[in-house]
């Protein structure tokens, strides 16, 4: 019989987790595997809030394991590493994200792309090597090979730093990978102004006004479309110029309807994405660093935990929710 | 009033028409304009069947307008051309495919994408500059500007060589575009032992087989989906390798089920092509006389033409009807 997650290693450690997909999330005693001699243990400080946390949370994509501690952008200070850990050393600023594991032998992995192994093992509410639970970073303690570690430059501040993770690389690799421009499209009128003054958008095209749309048909190179939620490709494919790409990155959980004579015409695409390799990255966040970019955030204390997931879901927040991890996790004795 | 088929233009020609939506077709008296300075005219020796005709003839794509003169594999000699024409003579090896018209002005027509120009003017049932309505191949005697027309080398046996003008270019652009190999999948077991001993397949995948379709899993690097009735999506995407992709050629009326999560976990495609510009055309059509590739048909009298219809709705034809214009389409009076 399994070991319960308090028991199962020798690390203790603390963390906030579902307990079932009522999603809600509480105190969890749990622990960590002892620092092997490829891995980087760290202290956690900030864990940003994926939409993707939602879905697991209340087991939408069928996958969840309870209990489910979330957490894929994390980020933290190194406090341990292995003997044959050639990359860090104690102190240093590193992040995980939405990956732990992959086969290392597959064509994919051979191509820095680990994110596409078909043995790619998630942070959180997946089986490890050892056949133990993955734990995410609402925790206070993180264990990771450092193959599917990143170093954070030290002009990024840790907590901005830590939505490129997840959210970060998932645009950034498609833009490259389907060499694409980067148009800002938006179903909510009300970030229009941000768009254009903070965010440095050239436009901004409101996707629920007809007019808009109507006018914008035709004009655009590609889109990365990160809805996880129903919604039609059609207007979207009509904005597309001929070869234009649709690239979805968000992971709505029925099939849409994909209209085929609009592709046709246009020798138009609709492609996938999912996050990115470590090589890339790693790239990204040096990208970020380079150019000080990172993601405007709501930094907010563990037990607001639940309240965020309820603005999540409603779409209020600018940009990503940030867990103030090192401040307020406390220990629950 | 618009002037009636007949009688519109000066040059008296005859040809098959659907007079309605049921698609029935029958000898019709209609009339081709004189040859324009730009213009070459030429007397039609075969026309091929292609399954949009099937389409048009019923109106399945709401575009029809009647009579509808189909055919746009049109191959024949040419018997005039104008005093601006440059590329043609009188007793050339002619052909026209899908389109006879474009603006010569947009990006696409620019860049030798005439078949993306959003003013494209196709064979028949479409509005030609003047404002009469075209027709296709179905008929004894094909009028177009030499921009859109071929040279069909000498070595290319005219019957056979009528297909590449639309199922020809509509696979050979695509497999140049998206960089793809030639992969053989078929609905059709009967089919295998043509396809490896005859066609040059390495291989034949049944898709209605799933254990064949099991043991190929993210084994392709691409497809090319001919298939314009509905279909499921989701285990031709299976089939794909990591990165690879799906290319749609056939135009199903209502929109298909796209699965979302399978192209983000494999960073795949789902595509359109649509025909071929008229260099790739001319391209196409010289690299088959090269390599003496034409197309496997069965070549029927125009009477039969309804019949054939009916067979081609049941796929009962290897691998392409082609009409025998000139031995068969007589004068109706």
């Amino acid at each position: 019989m399994a070991k319960s997650p308090e028991v199962e290693h020798p690390n203790k450690a603390i963390a906030w987790a579902a307990r079932d997909s009522s999603g809600q999330l509480s105190p969890l005693n749990f622990s960590r595997r002892a620092t092997g001699e490829k891995d980087v243990t760290f202290k956690v400080l900030y864990c940003g809030i994926c939409h993707s946390d939602l879905h697991m949370l209340k087991n939408e994509w069928g996958t969840s394991t309870y209990p489910l501690v979330p957490g894929h952008e994390i980020v933290g200070v190194v406090t341990e590493v292995g003997n044959k850990v050639q990359k860090f050393k104690v102190g240093d600023k590193v992040g995980v994200g939405c990956m732990v594991g992959s086969c290392h032998s597959c064509d994919n992995c051979a191509n820095h792309l680990e994110n596409y192994c078909p043995k790619m093992i998630l942070t959180y509410a997946a089986k490890y090597y050892d056949g133990t639970t993955t734990y995410g970073g609402y925790s206070n303690i993180m264990v990771s090979d450092e193959h599917f570690v990143v170093r954070i430059p030290d002009n990024l501040p840790l907590d901005a730093a830590a939505p490129l993770l997840c959210a970060g690389i998932t645009v950034y690799s498609p833009l490259k990978f389907y060499g694409l421009d980067k148009p800002v499209i938006s179903t909510s009128p009300n970030k229009k102004k941000e768009a254009l003054e903070h965010l440095g958008a050239d436009s901004f095209l409101v996707s629920k006004d007809q007019d808009q749309m109507q006018a914008a048909q035709g004009t655009l190179d590609g889109i990365i479309d990160t809805v996880s939620a129903q919604h039609p490709l059609l207007p979207l494919i009509g904005l597309l110029k001929t070869q234009g790409k649709l690239v979805m990155v968000g992971a709505p959980e029925k099939p849409l309807e994909l209209p085929i004579f609009p592709l046709l015409m246009g020798r138009k695409l609709v492609g996938g994405s999912c996050i990115g390799g470590m090589k890339e990255t790693q790239e990204m966040i040096d990208f970020a660093a380079k150019h000080n970019i990172a993601a405007d955030i709501e930094v907010i204390p563990i037990d607001y935990v639940n309240t965020a997931m309820e603005r999540l879901l409603k779409a209020d927040v600018r940009y990503r929710f940030v867990i103030d991890i090192e401040n307020t996790l406390k220990s629950n004795n």
